[in-house]
């Protein structure tokens, strides 16, 4: 096995989840092309072997992984493309590229949330835009924090896919010492648990800054994860266990972390910041700020109650107030 | 309704969670009659109306709430017994009464344990030893933190009992402004998932201190949910939802709390102290302890797979390592 032909990646996106793929990746027999939109983080791996701007403690393997900012030199070869940029700049980032390009490859979504605007899943658009066949097309679920990969603290990821060998072949690509990647086939019961556990992070951020307990928020989650279940169960009817690690495990990393960005927006905006100065404070984006708008639009036709997103949309988006909303919020749980 | 007559209550135990519920009863219009087995802590109550060994900051209102170290007198003309010590004491502080004290009276358990060596449910144990009527008895579940009570944090519960009209009298009782309670029937079900959450944070408290991090935790606490639905699906068959917040909920509370007494003491026996210095370390009781023994010892004709009990189990009372115990869970989990 050794000496098999190394697997050729591309890996999009040079943040701290791309760089924690690299690393987990690097574990196996593979080749990766790195694209990095940044030349001067490029020029820097290239020289140091490091990421200085994310997890700049993870050493990067040079006879593995060679780095690129031309996003076609990145794909040219590839078996494997990955994306691992924020859902706001994917389509950004893979400007120009036509379904030629993507001609019998394999494409794995670690993105976790919607394209903007035009409110679609990124496998959705992966799909429509590039001709790729749905069972060709995986998204990769947590629970996992990049930082906990960098220190290879054990953790379980979810390779979500309509297509079986699809989502075992990925599988068998993320799974190393540290790892332990599982095939599903439920791919749109993941991708959208995804998208909206960022919101849900981000309820806990809010009440969490007007200076709720872990009381309520613990009422919160079982009550958030209920909500998640009606708006899945009606738009994709079907049969899934939402206690498995890939739907509750990834909302509970996300929603008790610290360092979620999502809960750390949702705090400053219950602490009375504007959204406007939540976002400057922080100097990233909240998956969860975007995904909420996406989520509401999404469910307008289904009309599928969802307290907790609702008043996240109405806090962010109509200047409601977010001591009020959570007030009544606060009346419908139990 | 203010000059109703106030409802009686004979609240039995002298800990934090008896406090609080004294607390917010007390919101109510109630009289209670309060026991405590420590002397110097019920005088100490009389004169200065604060229990200076457990949340000391919450006042004790002398016009409601009357202390004694007397059982008889505590239950004497209440309309409730609630009960509110540790499982391991319960038969001790009722020690001298029979079926007669409790004619007429609804009884309810604030145990989140079971009665050691029969491995009984405490309800089961009030029914059978004192002759009390099944749907008059209720078990009070989480998620609540005593600690957020005294603050007046926005805390739920949910009053489990087999009895509808128990269910609601005691829910009215314990809802106030800053708790909400609800009713549900599952009795075995909130109690036996209120047991085994003590043994999941303890399984908790044992990975962090062999040093896994919060993605393993999220998969074990997803995988916990599975075990408990298997086990209470098991014994006792009925149509629940696991992700309300009496069954989930309390679990998460219990689990990422780092004030849990039974997280707390798992931590140690992960970090490599024998049981008997963990629990000289901690100077307390982990519910956790003692419940693994119980539930292992109920599955035991059932033999309802329950790999993390198992481990916990393995880990206190057969000297297993608590790494290699984690080790071979690791592997099994997904």
């Amino acid at each position: 096995m050794k000496n098999a032909t190394p697997i050729r990646i591309a890996m999009i996106g040079g943040g701290s989840w791309a760089t924690a793929l690299v690393k987990i990746l690097s574990e196996n027999n593979v080749t990766i092309r790195w694209w990095l939109r940044n030349e001067v983080d490029a020029a820097h791996i290239k020289r140091f072997n490091r990421n200085k701007s994310y997890l700049s403690d993870v050493q990067i393997n040079p006879r593995k992984v060679k780095v690129t900012t031309k996003i076609r030199e990145a794909i040219r070869d590839a078996d494997y493309v990955i994306l691992a940029v924020p859902a706001a700049f994917v389509s950004d980032a893979l400007l120009g590229l036509t379904p030629a390009h993507f001609t019998g490859k394999l494409v794995v979504s670690a993105i976790k949330g919607m394209i903007p605007n035009i409110n679609q899943l990124v496998t959705d658009w992966v799909e429509a835009k590039f001709a790729v066949p749905k069972d060709h097309i995986s998204c990769i679920a947590g629970p996992c924090h990049a930082e906990e990969v960098a220190l290879e603290k054990q953790s379980y990821l979810t390779i979500a896919s309509t297509g079986a060998a699809c989502a075992e072949a990925v599988s068998a690509l993320l799974t190393c010492r540290f790892v332990k990647a599982s095939p599903i086939n439920d791919l749109y019961g993941v991708e959208y648990c995804a998208v909206m556990k960022n919101i849900i992070a981000l309820a806990c951020g809010i009440t969490h800054g007007l200076g709720y307990g872990d009381n309520f928020q613990a009422v919160l989650v079982s009550n958030a994860t209920q909500e998640i279940r009606r708006f899945v169960d009606t738009l994709f009817p079907v049969a899934r266990d939402l206690s498995q690690s890939a739907y509750l495990g990834d909302l509970l990393v996300t929603c008790y972390s610290p360092f979620s960005r999502n809960r750390t927006f949702g705090n400053l905006i219950g602490r009375g910041y504007t959204i406007q100065s939540a976002q400057m404070e922080m100097n990233m984006i909240a998956e969860g700020y975007y995904a909420v708008r996406s989520i509401y639009a999404i469910n307008e036709p289904h009309q599928v109650p969802m307290p907790i997103v609702s008043a996240v949309y109405r806090i962010l988006y109509e200047g409601a107030s977010p001591g009020a909303e959570m007030n009544a919020l606060k009346r419908e749980m139990r």
